[in-house]
């Protein structure tokens, strides 16, 4: 069957595509109001320059292929979210900082990952570069909420996380061997009790700290006796502040998957009636050509998820227009909003074009 | 310089990156309104299938890899066209006649072509499958035009061209040797009046027969003794007729180039202030998994032809919100339609976040 797709590809249909559409509508339009302008990278790069600024895991799932001009190997990206750090970094370099960037576009994948067999995925989201402050991380969260609010999303909550908190804590109050810090990390993560105490029993109050963000934050609080973590607490607090009676919150402050890249805040973004996260975001750093490094804050959205829970569907009112209908009277059925569907043979019918409604007598009259 | 693209890619920065999606929105959006719903077809196909339902010259500029899941080839997609073909033969096979598609988004060729540097491009456009009838014709036309003067393109003309013309005529009235056909087509492509008389005197009127619309109609109706051509000329007519006065209209029946699959009507729109041609589009045959052919008719539009005039330009007022602003003061901005560019930190200035307004005691001033 020559119609087969490729495992993890897939035809988005009516009504799907044109949902699909809106929803990245509705997500830009809001960012857009916000300052953030959309930018689109290139689907292809140099193999090179890509896989520098890709975490290597996603650097080896990148779809590659011989350029006949150059003679070199490009990739197809596999994340929009580095090209938008190499563009902000490279031809708006000399920008005023803050940046802020938008986009949406497909994004591939050779390989399937773990949460989700998709190869091809539609990633959209925004980009705030130049600062990384309690601001611009509240502002890059409020733009998310807004932006799903605006798409019909309803019933958003937040999960907060610390994506370097091992990493600190054991370079100041709670020292461990460094070369326990990524097991200990994925142990917590995995909320090991066991596991932790085994490496490090210092460690063992943040197996619990995961939970509804105030008392999730007081235990962290409570358990934070060095002030390693006062600036990140205080920072989570804020952000949460202006959030509040708006979104659920939650913290779980060892949740590392996904985060490998962020720096010290992180976050996933659920919606009631879709399984699994809807988006994420958070603090990293971009790295210039010169080496130079500059903060950065974000968040990306899986329109796919959402549109697979209904959210974004389009209302098909349409409207057939019998043959021999004056052609104005259909464009003045246009102009009033009507999607028209013009009969072009004899013996078209409404339902065949799963018409809603009939144009008689100059009339919309509902079927 | 890992910044560096490879030739033929770019990224498309603001506000341009914006102009472009405002135009593919203005685009689909008045397709939408005739009955046109979206799809959007997976990026990469198994390369066998794909090549199978393309011209041969376009098959060979896919870029292909080979897939670790199947290990079989897949390709990018190089036309999007045939695509929507595929998927009105196959998962909308059953959906009843007209079936019409709107869709949009990024391609990818592994050579560029001489006409256009590009190997990337943005191609949007509508299909209308199941019928290739005069009127079937005039409306895909008619949502063309309609489609680019939502967009804000104006002085929009339309050169209609006959693709089986010399096939009609050498199997008909004005016989020549087969093997000639395709020769003879090159040379009236050409208009190279020596060429021709050299391969069939009877064909030098077709030479002279390009011009105004209804000054070549007529021309060519003179040339059409035995009355091969009529009902194409009669069809011809017809589309025009619901366009004159709307848009330029040019007859040029021998241009060939790039219609090699069309059949009996292919048009190529233009745009005054835009270099070359901002799309094209006509009637051509789909073929099913069983072999049984289809009619179906269509148009593409080349978006970055139309942004590159400066069509679609979007306005960027922005309105600098200084810090310590009550936020709901910078919501209610935005809900007057404002766009509000938050200062994060106290060395921000509207000037360095190119705001044209600057909010004060709870006003927007022009600065």
């Amino acid at each position: 069957m020559t119609s087969l797709l490729p495992q993890g590809f897939r035809d988005r249909l009516p009504p799907v595509a044109d949902a699909t559409a809106r929803l990245e509508q509705a997500v830009l339009g809001a960012a857009f109001q916000h300052g953030y302008e959309r930018a689109d990278p290139a689907l292809a790069e140099f193999e090179q320059g890509l896989a520098g600024r890709l975490k290597s895991a996603t650097a080896q799932d990148a779809v590659r292929f011989v350029d006949p001009v150059s003679q070199r190997t490009l990739a197809i990206r596999p994340d929009i979210t580095a090209q938008i750090g190499r563009i902000a970094a490279t031809r708006m370099g000399h920008h005023p900082r803050p940046v802020r960037l938008s986009y949406a576009g497909p994004v591939l994948r050779l390989r399937a990952s773990q949460l989700s067999p998709e190869r091809e995925l539609l990633q959209m989201g925004c980009e705030l570069i130049g600062l990384d402050t309690v601001a611009a991380a509240a502002e890059i969260v409020g733009v998310a909420v807004e932006a799903l609010e605006a798409a019909g999303v309803r019933d958003i909550s937040i999960d907060f996380t610390l994506p370097d908190l091992v990493g600190i804590l054991a370079n100041g109050p709670l020292p461990i061997d460094p070369a326990q810090i990524a097991a200990l990390s994925e142990r917590l993560d995995a909320k090991d009790a066991g596991g932790v105490a085994e490496i490090a029993r210092a460690y063992l109050p943040l197996v619990e700290a995961a939970g509804p963000f105030e008392a999730a934050h007081h235990r962290l609080c409570a358990f934070d006796a060095g002030g390693a973590l006062t600036s990140r607490l205080d920072g989570l607090w804020a952000i949460a502040e202006g959030l509040k009676g708006r979104v659920g919150l939650t913290l779980d402050p060892t949740e590392r998957h996904g985060f490998e890249y962020q720096s010290w805040l992180g976050f996933s973004i659920f919606a009631s009636g879709v399984r699994g996260e809807i988006g994420r975001g958070g603090t990293y750093t971009i790295v210039h050509e010169d080496g130079a490094e500059e903060a950065a804050v974000g968040f990306s959205l899986y329109a796919d998820a959402i549109v697979a829970a209904g959210l974004g569907e389009i209302d098909r009112r349409r409207l057939f227009v019998p043959l021999g209908t004056d052609p104005a009277l259909a464009a003045a059925m246009r102009a009033a909003g009507w999607v028209t569907v013009a009969a072009l043979e004899a013996g078209d019918t409404p339902e065949a074009q799963l018409c809603t409604h009939l144009l008689a007598e100059g009339e919309a009259r509902a079927l």
